[in-house]
């Protein structure tokens, strides 16, 4: 690793440009007493195995927009700090078997996205360094569930498919201690894992078949009013307004009342701050299904009206996602603009923070020359381009400006380790839900 | 930190010769069964809080020659890996409060060493990041046990005299969690901190005035057998050979008889490793004092004659170290050249590796113009130039050569840990202890 993978991350170092926050300020001069803060939430609201959460950065708010709690993309990330993540891997990992342990992966189904696969070589690999073995075990049954992908380091990973046997799961002489899950389960939770003896992280109840995304941004508002209250900022500056509306149907044209009244009340609640803080952009809200994944059924909207006037087009796009499920509840969130950009290209940047256990591992900017500071960037079809982090997310330096990179990295490491907490807190949830 | 901070830290890529090991190449081809032994056995025998291992590698052998428990040098570590540091401060910590912490940081009595005021403010800062508060309290009452230092960064760190209070320690207005020890107590267990209920760690059983480094070579070497067994190698490539005197007097000449013994069975252990192995150097034994640190009281010898005919001025060098605690217990110990040298100086270079808990945080090699192969680069009024790693030890490389530097990293990092096992379980001896 080290400085030779470093020089071969292109424009590492490129100055992304965005008004100084003062958010980041408090954080900067705040930081001791915010990881104390840390500390005790995560005694009492243990953290997801590992998170990402990708971030909106305006200049003046720094929102999550959207919490993965089976994230792809470690192949992602800088290589410099692949020792940070088997340092928390090997954390992670004890707590759930504190001896010699072999892992069962379980990928996506039907994915055909090499860089998917990248990622789970990726995984494999760190769990490897970390000092387990990792083997990738499919859901699905002969033949779809045997495949092999190669690397592009060359090396050729197998995908078996799971054996049921009793009470356990297990590859042909392979029985893993515990099942770590890369697959977000969108069609439901798996009869193959139901009842086993073996521990499934991240726990399948909150697969998004069952998650809400709703639920993830109301956990996430009560942590962020704690926490602004806790640095002494208005907690809109890191929460993104939101309302959900329960039974829409895309194709029925039903519940677009509800749809028109929340675009409404999200446009309103964001034109008060923004006239408060005298921003001069436009409002705009994301409507998205509150379940599931991959920027499926998303729309950028500024006006109620354009929810009652979907033409077939738009109402096919919104009605299904993942794996030919169907909409029925929404969720209506304040846009964030990102005004992250980078260099001469104009690009539009994305940051995306990942955690393993409590700890940020790194992350990457997703880069989109042909979107808008007002799109969502996880879009189906897009095309983005990684950048790495240059710096960790933990070593802000108090001595330099505070949107300086290390600073700006470490107010990103702050921002997705409260939504991996609001996302341990829905775990906690699940697990006391009957 | 990031790429400005690594790129500010001199020759950061220099290649390192060296004849490739076959131990490097046995560690990289079991990597993940090497991880998973020493999780097994960092369960049984928890980690020292922090360790760091001076190494010395001879191309054909790999082996520590001193681990502290007090580990100064903290600021001389690659910034770049900061990130894991704070990680692992927060597990080993966490470890010994878990709720939200105030330690109480005690240095070195006495030092006028700006380079380890450095350190301290290096643990400070650390710790800080980590989340924690960190004041600095001495051992010396007043006035000697006040004094401020300034750091490179301008910053002003305070050291205030302990206060006893009934059976806890503490500054004023300050009541710490627990007292984490950078001094190494060589002139014995300080009284103020006897029976106070704050854990006091590393445990003031194992400070230089009661620790034997042949102790500690007796526990390493039972580890390395085990540990060479298992990856198959000659347990000698990883251990210096060594033998202890108990009673030796340096002034009045007492004990010469064992000494001279000592040196000659050591010797002769070499020479039969050489011949076996058709290495052409001369053999040379180390000869220093069994308690202590600082390289005080260390002599390098060719010949038992040697030790016979030491005059007035070697013996007043052997017979007194830190502190002015005399010599009585002597380590005889293999000398191991050191083959790594820097670039075109000709310096000559002993990697030194650190870790928190049971993870490898960072190192430098020790580099000194100088001095020679064979001799002991941490002696007193040493000079050394540090340079940091450049990469971090726990991201081998097996695409490349077995000496790259990743995976001679990566080597350095697993010798490293099995110095500071072996430091655990002195530990875990003393704990037991009546």
């Amino acid at each position: 690793m080290g400085v030779q993978h470093l020089q071969a991350v292109p424009h590492l170092t490129t100055a992304l440009t965005g008004p100084l926050l003062e958010i980041e300020e408090r954080l900067l001069e705040r930081q001791t007493p915010i990881e104390q803060w840390f500390h005790e939430r995560w005694l009492a609201s243990p953290a997801p195995f590992y998170t990402s959460v990708d971030l909106r950065n305006a200049g003046f708010k720094l929102a999550p927009v959207d919490t993965n709690l089976f994230p792809a993309g470690f192949n992602n990330l800088n290589p410099a700090f692949h020792p940070l993540c088997t340092q928390a891997l090997q954390i992670a990992v004890e707590r759930l078997c504190p001896t010699a342990c072999r892992i069962l992966l379980v990928p996506e189904n039907h994915s055909r996205n090499t860089y998917y696969w990248e990622n789970i070589g990726a995984l494999v690999e760190l769990l490897e360094r970390a000092g387990y073995q990792a083997r990738v075990g499919s859901l699905l049954p002969e033949p779809a569930g045997r495949q092999s992908f190669s690397l592009q380091n060359g090396r050729v990973i197998a995908v078996e498919p799971i054996e049921r046997v009793g009470d356990s799961v297990a590859l042909p002489g392979y029985k893993p201690c515990f099942v770590l899950l890369n697959n977000d389960l969108s069609s439901g939770a798996p009869p193959l894992l139901a009842g086993i003896t073996q521990p499934v992280v991240p726990a399948p109840a909150l697969g998004w078949w069952n998650r809400l995304k709703s639920d993830h941004f109301t956990q996430y508002r009560r942590l962020a009013l704690e926490f602004a209250g806790f640095i002494d900022i208005d907690p809109w500056l890191i929460d993104p307004i939101f309302r959900r509306c329960g039974s829409v149907d895309f194709q029925k044209r039903e519940g677009e009342d509800c749809l028109a009244d929340s675009v409404d009340a999200v446009l309103e609640g964001i034109r008060l701050k923004y006239r408060e803080y005298d921003i001069a952009q436009e409002p705009f809200v994301i409507v998205k299904a509150d379940t599931g994944t991959y920027g499926m059924g998303i729309m950028t909207v500024r006006d109620a009206s354009e929810v009652r006037h979907l033409n077939r087009k738009q109402r096919n796009k919104m009605a299904v996602i993942k794996e030919g499920q169907t909409v029925e509840r929404v969720l209506i969130q304040e846009g964030v603009y990102t005004f992250e950009t980078l260099g001469d290209e104009q690009a539009v940047a994305e940051p995306v923070v990942y955690m393993i256990d409590r700890f940020v591992v790194g992350g990457f900017y997703r880069i989109h020359t042909a979107r808008g500071a007002d799109e969502n960037l996880n879009a189906p079809g897009m095309q983005f381009r990684p950048l790495a982090f240059a710096d960790s997310c933990s070593s802000p330096d108090k001595k330099r400006e505070p949107d300086a990179s290390p600073n700006r990295f470490y107010a990103y490491g702050v921002i997705g380790r409260l939504a991996a907490l609001a996302a341990a807190r829905e775990l906690s949830a699940a697990a006391d839900a009957p």
